[in-house]
Formats: C-alpha cells, structure tokens, sequence
C-alpha cells in the first residue's frame, strides 16, 4: 500500500521516533501560530506600475542597444582621456534626444593617468606574465627592472620577512576566498593587497608590487584597479598579474628563486577637465524634489567597461526612458547622474555632492547600479529600522519579479553615493546575481558579450520601479 | 536645514498630503501590527548543514569539472546512439569511484532515430537558412522537397487558411514572449506549434513544417525539439530554423511568393537498448527509504547537452559527493537516478516508475534538476497545504543561500518526475535564474563554456541540501 503524499509526511512517515512524536505534534502548533503573516498587499498602483515597467522593458529589449551605443561612441572612458569626453558627449545627446529636462554636463576636475607598456615575465622563461599596471601607479621606466620576487599572502607575512622583501618584487598572492557566496565579500576580503599593496611593498624594501588579480576565475585576463600611495614611502610601481599566471609564478618560486623582468611605462600626467552628467524628468507634482539615478560613466580602460559600469549608466537612462514609455510619470523629479572619476578618485562624486549641497534635503534618494548588469535580485538601503520599513512596503512589487531582497543598513549603495550618504540623503544600491562579476571586472573581456540583453533589461525595470516608488510617495 | 534620513521617510517627506495623514498613520498602526513575523527558526542542525554544503561546493569547485568529464566522454548523448552508451558507461564508472552502493544499469528500450543531411534556402537566394531537423521527423529524401511557403502564427490562422496551405511548407514562425519573465512560460506559450505543427500541417495538406527556434534571442542557432506525428495524418518533414533566418524568412514572405528548398535525410530506425544509471548513498537508519536525485542523461544531439541536462546529472551526483565529503550522511537512501530518453520518449521514467513501483511508497521525495546549470533559486514542489509547510520549514535555511524560493502545487518537478508523482510521490525541481537558458536549449551551443562554474556548483549545493533535508527528516 502506497502513502499518499500527506502521509509521507506525517510525523511518522518523516521519521520521528515515536518517542517523540509529541514535541513533533508541539512543533507543529507552534509553526501554525508563528506563521508567516502575510505582508500588508502592496498599492495596487505600485503593483501595476511594477509589472508594466518589467513588461515594458522586456517587450522593448532596449537597454542593450542602448549599452552597445555607449561602448561604441565611447569604448574606453578613464578619467581625463578623449574616451571620457566622447562618453560624455554621448551621454548629454541621449538625454536631450530622450526630452530630459536640465540636461548638462557638471564640470569635474579628474586625475589623468595613462597606460602605457606593459610586460613581464620570468627571467629564463619565454612565456610572458600576463601583467596589467594597476591604476595610479607609479612607471618602471622604459629599461623596465629586473629583480628577485618573493611571495606573500598578508601584510603579516610580509612585514615578518623583515630585511627579506629589501630589492625584491613583492608578490601579493592571496586569492580572493571562492567559498564566499557573495563575491563582493571574497573581493572586500583581498583587495587590500591591491589598494595598499605598493605601499606595504615600499615600505618593506621592495622594488615593486605584483599583485593576483581579484577573481575567482582561473583565466589569463589581469585585473586592473585602483591603488594608492602614502606620504613618507617610496613610491614603487604596480601591477595586476592574471590568475593563472599567479598560480604559475607561485608554483616556479616552490622550486627556487626565481627572477622577474617588469616594464611599466604608465604615468600619472597631473589633472585635467571632466564632467558628471545630469538631466532630469521633472515630477509632476514637486518638481524641486528628487530622487537620483544613477552609475558611473567613467570606466576602466582594459575592456569597454560593459558591467562595469556602462550597465549602470543603461540602467539609469533605461529606468527614465521605461517611465517614459508606460506614462509613469512619478510627482518628484527623478534625476539621472552619470558620475566621473568613479574607478580612480571619485571626484564626480564629491563634486555632485558639493554642488547639489543646498538641494540635499530635497534628495528624497539616491539609487546607484553599480554591480553589473546581471539578474536584479533587490536593493540594498542606508536606512533602518522604521524608515527601511516604509520603503520596503513601497518596493514590495518587485518580489513578484525576484527582484525582492531588500537589505537595509547595508551601507551607501555606491562609492558615488558616499558624500550625498554623509549629507543625509537616503542611498540605495541595485543587487544583482554576481556569481561572474568578477571574471569580468577591471578587463579587457568587460565588454558587451558578457552582458545579456534579458538581464540588463530587467535591472533597468528594477531601477524604473524603485525609482517611481520613491518619487510618487 | 537637512532632514535627516527618518525625517525623509516621514508622513509629510514621503509626500502624503496633509489631508490624508490620518490615513498614513493609521497604516503605520496596521503595518506595526502586521509586520511579517518571523518564521521559525530552522534547525541549527540543518542550518549548518545547508552552510557546509555550500561552502563546501564552492571551495571545492568539483561541478564544472565533473560535467566536463561527461561531456568529454559522452559528447553526444542521444538515445540510442553509441554516445549514449558511452554516458552510462562514464556514469557507472563514475558512481563506483565515489564509492556508491548498488551501481547499475537498468535498461530502458528507447527510440532511435538519427539525424542526417539538413540544408534550406529560399530560391533564388544563395545565403542558406540555417534549419535542424525536429526529433522524430520523416526526411524529406536525399533529393529534398521545393515548395512555396505559407507564414501563419497560430493553428487557427492555419485551419482558416483552408485550401491555401495545401502543397505548402507551413512556416510556423509565433515567437516565444519575450516580455515573460519566466522564460518557462514563454517557452510553454510557443512550444506547441513545434510539437504539433508537422500534425497541423499534414492535417491542412502542406508538404512539411518549417518552424521558429524556441527562443528569445534572434541569432543563427535553430533549435531542435521533441514533435509528434498522429494516426491517420500525413507525416511530414519538420525542423526548426533560426529566429534570425526566420525573421528573414518572414521578411521575404511580406515582399512576395517565396519558394524554399528543404532537405532532411533524418529517419527514425525503430528501438534499441538503453538504460538508466542508479547508484545510491545508503542511509544510516533507514536504507530502505528513499529520496531520489535526478537529472536526464540523454541530450539533443546538436551540442554537447551541458545545461540540458549535463548540468542536472552532475547536480545529483555532485550532491551526493558533497554530502560524501562533509560527513552528512543523511538516515534514509539518496538515490540518484540518471534517466534515459527524456528528450524524446520518457521512456526511462516510465521504465523507472515500473521497475521501482513496489517501493513506491518508500520514496519519501525525488527531486530532479532540469533547467540548466544557472544560479539556484529554489525548488518547485508537488505538495500543497500543511505538507508542502512542512517541507518548506525545513528548506527555510536555503533562504540565506540566495536559493530560499518554494513553490508549491508547482507540478511534478521535471519531466522524469511524472511517473513517480502519479505513483504519490512527492516531487521537487530544481529552480534557477532562466533568463539565457533558452539562448542555448538545443542548440550547438549548448556546451561547457555556456556553464558558470560557481552557478553550478551553486546548483549541486543546493540539490544536495534538499536531498539531506528530505532524507534526514
């Protein structure tokens, strides 16, 4: 005689002793009493809204043309290069064509750094290292240098090889932890070495610092990225290294010593001129009320910057265009920026925050995509407690669309959103599935293969919906 | 003066007029009241469980290289090829290294039909349509068929078109919905006229099908498929032809009469053997009782079937070889089950559910993965009411792995699954993230690199943790 489903599980069937069948029966009381509640059922109006704005972005599957259009006007966009103004000029011709209001181009002054050679490789071996000069840093010179290298895998480690790590390339070779679910955790957990490597590396003696990219993957693509110097330390050139060049690199030094040749002929060129770009739908109702949208325009300058952060600036324009299209025009302005300088400084950023600072109590919020263009899984927001609540009920829709998380107190949803965050601005992010951010990020592959058009299109709806659930309260 | 963050959010900041403040406050009241209460806590054990599951998945990064293996040993996996063979052989060798009890074989009698020769082109024009002969469809002869095509986008414009399809290839060109966001559904919107157009169209005397690729993206792969024939109506030749083609097609057709030249040699060659692979992880109380783990080892034979459904076999396998290697041996059997002929027969289901209906009722769950190697999201579950509740509670720890989805009522879990539902079963499919799922799904590029190794092994953690959390009970 079969069970039928229910029996199966009984609490017999799933395999509570008799014994203790009782606290099962108590178990299962205190289950009925506790629960789920359902939530409060959203405004009607925000559910339609939601689900007219994921239909429409789904039908119109615009957001991708729109990202190829930006990559093809503007492929590499570093602060301070032609290809930053070029995304600018992009940018300011959109938004008029799309009937933005105030659409300008608020000056910015930026860092100019270029790249230029880069090479390396073990002295003896014809296989180059696959090398790429980490942002900021400082040049080999031409002639490049040769030295010994000596691997670490902390701060620690190094500063415990004393007089060791003196003339030497230092190695930072811990790998971004691949047991972390979140990857933005695992990248937190070993980007220091990246930030702070060359300063630890002069500090110890070094001559330079070659640090393992920041992924995951094990692949030949080097990781480029933002670094820094500090007062009082010599300044020594660094360098992302690919993954599997890492592990080679690392497997070579089991045998012995071994010596690399570096040449890195970037250089820092002082400052030059940049803009953010601003334009708006004005609100229907309280027009001098706002709620930003916005990514970075700037990009790294390996790849085209495809996730990072064109899907950003796609998901902002596409958001404005979708509440175009389905007529969802919230009561405050909703204001697209598209901040410079993101990557290497964040002078967009402070200039925003500084030239808006009289409107800041008129900021209702500030919502950035800057995670890629991957499937949109919710917000994170700055607020607690009673505040995060309202929003939360007001962003209920998108968990018809799995774009339901909701993480309040999670920080300032963007490095572009810090300094309106320090003003009191209320900052979201937009979360996305990010198992493969970081195969991507800071290379030459971001670029528009690896953003799918279904994807960047419902992070552009999720940007839509949050932005007129908050500017139509 | 700023508002601070709270002050933002309150009744005047959030833009309820003065009026209807009463109105705010009294929902806060209610949503004070209401306020979702938390669900009981799992159980720390299962907790831990679900965590070192998934840690374990993750630093381990087993997944990609297992499927890998099969798709290198059994690169094309049809039933009743020598590729098949070669897939149960891989899989019983697999099995008896991770040391399961009970390896074997149990055949399965399937269908055998092959594909051949498969050329299209519009006369006149030399840039060729590129087509894929549908599972199971007559050829055409070596020679081919000529004939004027006749475009419709429903069985009822077909039947309305009466005499005037007669002679005709019928071009079934409705696409998928791309503003569903369940590609599923999309899929399930547009599938019929794939699986039953060669009947529509013998029944309206046309000469063949010619039908759309089964996806959203419009790109130069056609799509294979399972179709049908019925007693008493003409058999006629059928295949799928690439979205992009068949815009072209369609394109063509508007500017007037277009003839197509169709050539299939494929041909069905009655039965052969077959067999699904069983081996088991025997519980430690009760070995008696059973949860199935399961995906289909059988694939189209365009690509090398990795998310269809490679992914799922190495999902089941994978979760026992984690559940292997944290020690979580769970009380009752995990079974997997790796099914022949899904794609074009179910032919191992059904041979399943006979050969194991006695133990029917000793199958507490069987759970399949059937819809690709992406980011888990869930599980599909065949319960309703207070015993899906109860399976849900012990799923609940999934939540904090990004994969706490439960639908319940939601059918049988995945095709194999059937049989066994209809014997009471409860079934459970794995859910994951579908938006490009259809970009690949019987295609020739549905292989290795259109697998993310996290995504899968994010999959394999998730399967493994349902399995624990139903055989542990």
């Amino acid at each position: 005689m079969r069970a039928r489903p229910e029996q199966l599980y009984s609490p017999r069937a799933i395999g509570f002793a008799d014994g203790v069948r009782l606290r099962f029966a108590a178990l299962a009381l205190f289950a009925a009493c506790a629960a789920p509640t359902p939530l409060p059922a959203p405004e009607p109006r925000l559910e339609a809204a939601c689900d007219a704005l994921f239909t429409r972005a789904l039908a119109d599957n615009a957001a991708i043309g729109t990202l190829g259009s930006l990559l093809d006007a503007a492929p590499k966009r570093l602060s301070g290069s032609q290809g930053y103004d070029d995304a600018v000029a992009w940018s300011l011709q959109r938004m008029r064509a799309m009937g933005l209001a105030n659409v300008r181009a608020e000056p910015v002054t930026v860092p100019v750094w270029e790249r230029g050679v880069e090479t390396a490789a073990l002295v003896g071996d014809s296989a180059p290292l696959r090398v790429a000069a980490l942002g900021g840093s400082v040049g080999t010179g031409a002639a490049g240098i040769e030295a010994e290298v000596v691997e670490v895998r902390s701060f620690e480690q190094l500063a415990a090889l004393g007089e060791a790590a003196k003339g030497k390339i230092v190695f930072f070779n811990r790998p971004m932890p691949r047991a972390l679910r979140r990857t933005g955790s695992a990248y937190g957990e070993a980007v220091p070495q990246r930030s702070n490597g060359a300063v630890e590396a002069g500090k110890a003696g070094g001559v330079a610092a070659l640090v393992r990219s920041m992924t995951t993957a094990i692949d030949g693509h080097p990781h480029t990225g933002a670094m820094s110097y500090a007062d009082g330390v010599p300044q020594v050139p660094a360098a992302a290294i690919a993954t599997a060049d890492a592990e080679r690199l690392s497997a070579a030094l089991q045998r012995g010593p071994v010596r690399v040749r570096l040449t890195l002929t970037c250089a820092s060129r002082g400052e030059g001129p940049g803009a953010n770009v601003v334009g708006e739908l004005p609100g229907s109702e309280r027009p001098d009320e706002v709620v930003v949208v916005g990514g970075h325009l700037d990009a790294w300058d390996l790849g085209r910057g495809a996730h990072d952060d064109g899907a950003g600036c796609v998901h902002a324009l596409e958001a404005v265009r979708l509440l175009q299209a389905t007529g969802l025009r919230p009561k405050r302005t909703v204001r697209v920026v598209l901040f410079a300088n993101e990557e290497n400084g964040l002078r967009g950023a402070k200039a925003y925050a500084d030239a808006h600072r009289d409107e800041a109590a008129r900021h209702l919020a500030a919502i950035e995509s800057d995670a890629g263009g991957f499937t949109p899984l919710g917000f994170t927001c700055s607020l607690r407690d009673a505040a995060a609540e309202a929003v939360r009920r007001r962003l209920l829709p998108l968990q018809d669309f799995g774009a339901g998380a909701f993480l309040p107190g999670a920080g300032s949803g963007g490095a572009d959103l810090g300094p309106l965050l320090a003003l009191g601005v209320p900052c979201f992010g937009l979360v996305v599935d990010g198992q493969k951010y970081f195969d991507y990020h800071h290379t030459a592959i971001d670029d528009l293969a690896a953003v799918h058009e279904r994807e960047l299109a419902l992070g552009a709806a999720a940007v839509a919906f949050a932005a007129f659930a908050l500017a139509d309260g």
